[in-house]
């Protein structure tokens, strides 16, 4: 039976790849510097459009061209914290899907005031890691380590669930399982390999690859997000069969991404509601 | 007799990269976050000297240092662009050839304007797709998506010969044919793989090894620029032969352009007057 | 009698990495966009937490947190300066060990200025080529050209000696033979490939992995640095039996560092009093 899940999920993440790849979304990304190259990498190989534009004199041009827009607070700074804001103000405004991605959100007072200010502008799904998550349920200074997770994903579930009922966004937790919920339903992603987390910016690129799956569906955020979790994580794991370490490891999973065909997608991708 | 003029430009080209690999000319950078990485990386891999050097506090001393400038919009934010007209205004004082690139020109007002400005500052050479060339001809917004190239290059040869007689560049438009004019003549580069598309930056990558290959002979930009753009090309297909995917055609790419031999490039480059 | 002396520096050299690996130091990195791929990799492949956060607003809350801090002065710009010197103050402050990458010091006189400034903030470790530890001991512009080294690292080793004995700190010379210097004793490692430096950012991301390595042992802050620069040569020596060009070294290295072990860290590292 579960297998009969499975399968389901994994035409569903079929479909949504095959999507990104005939529409080739627009993805407005306000990204961190460490990760833009990785995650306009991503987008690209599954097919979608990156543009790496954030300057607050643009976006009023630009947003509404968009399909998505994706939001990173990696390496924020006081002058980027107001492109963030209109960007997301903006795509609220225009009914465009937005994706946060709260990058070591308890790691300062600053940085965890702007992600529960950027959440107060609706985004359509937040993912994190659990310490990230938990941080942002807590909503209190100080709370976790770095940009990495001091806590398993498991521990997050219910911080994901408050998250999402407070602020009305699909919440995905990442870790050994990806948890996404819409503080009703839960499911989960058993995908990807462990070897991922020595890459930097993984997390990031997957962030910005939710984007792109909901830009095709806006109106199933939930399934679109743990659909794009999958599908990076089969990458991944497909990339693993060849990598030697952490670097080639990325070559692999990106070449793999573009590669994925119906069958590896259908058979590999792991997602059953809990 | 077309055989015969490849050949030609084979070996002009040759005599290009042989002459960056033993001057390794300095070139200034000023360009977008995304492709810093795989734009230092191109010109060494090439044989040049990639400064990444942007602040207007250091162009006056060190920009008189260097043997070309290439600028590149594509993260554009009103605090980089006075860097930008800065260090433009000391290559041109100075007779140093610089180079545009002007990413997603026609993406908003300011980013539209921002790259009309730096024109007015007599660019040697700008290289732009065909929907960046067409909109920085038309100096109207709107009129292109993202960073993508919506149109195929050769709707472009008219905007690009119309760009480079307003503004004395050599224009350069990339696409399936790379297309060089400088207002009067026009040869087109036939070198490449579609799946270079898939890379992020390989754009901005090219148009730094252009500034590398006009460092070396100013008065003939035209010549240089076709030969940077098959010399990159013919890169390409070599990392073609053994690449499973975007990534790892990039790293063949890069591997390919740093063992490029005489035999190589004489046989590979397909430039052609049109 | 050398080779004794070479595996004891061996022995040493690998106790660094394990801890490392044992201990996930958490690195405050603020540095160049060029190089914040190839550090944060770096650092992750040798077991490292890296952490690329650079605003004032946050460095009162984050280094207190942080193990070791790193700077790097590649991309300086004005409103990154002061951000980079309040987070050094907290470092001395707080009495954890923090490292400079003072990249081009001679390339302009607001750039030589900036790295003395931050010098004076009492770095742990400073790791240069030979023209930037010359262009920072003679103090003076002009002195070197660009981002590389025209100067062999053993014309440095006078400049390295009075440069640490006036700063207090360690210095470390890279080159054809990296030397490294507490103003008193003299070592020197022979390890890397002449490729790396057709990598960029090669040198930026050692000089991270001496803040991972000191930051296990502040107190023997001269051993972990000529450690780490050996044990990344290490890598690159691996790395370059498959190589096939720069950017597949850039991978290989990278997944040698992560999978080094006792063996080839004992018996590959060239470590000896000069």
């Amino acid at each position: 039976m579960e297998d009969g899940e499975e399968r389901e999920w994994g035409a569903k993440a079929w479909t949504y790849l095959s999507s990104v790849r005939s529409l080739s979304p627009l993805i407005q990304c306000i990204t961190n510097f460490v990760s833009m190259d990785l995650t306009a990498n991503t987008l690209l190989s599954a097919g979608a459009s990156p543009a790496m534009l954030h300057s607050p004199n643009e976006s009023p041009d630009f947003t509404p061209q968009v399909n998505a827009l994706y939001i990173n607070v990696g390496t924020l700074s006081d002058n980027w914290l107001p492109a963030m804001e209109l960007a997301a103000q903006l795509a609220s405004k225009l009914n465009k899907p937005w994706v946060l991605d709260p990058v070591a959100a308890g790691a300062s007072r600053f940085r965890l005031k702007a992600c529960l200010d950027l959440i107060s502008l609706k985004p359509t799904v937040i993912r994190g890691n659990a310490s990230e998550i938990i941080a942002l349920a807590k909503a209190s200074f100080p709370s976790t380590k770095g940009v990495d997770s001091s806590h398993d994903s498991t521990d997050a579930v219910e911080a994901a669930k408050s998250l999402a009922n407070s602020s009305g966004a699909v919440v995905a937790v990442s870790g050994a399982v990806d948890f996404v919920t819409d503080g009703n339903r839960i499911v989960g992603a058993r995908n990807g390999v462990s070897m991922m987390q020595k890459i930097t910016a993984t997390g990031c690129a997957v962030t910005a690859l939710i984007a792109a799956f909901v830009a095709t569906d806006p109106s199933h955020a939930m399934e679109a997000t743990a659909s794009a979790l999958a599908v990076f994580g089969v990458a991944g794991e497909l990339g693993m069969e060849t990598a030697r370490g952490p670097a080639s490891l990325r070559t692999h999973l990106i070449d793999s991404l573009h590669g994925l065909d119906q069958t590896a997608v259908i058979s590999g991708v792991k997602i059953t509601a809990i």
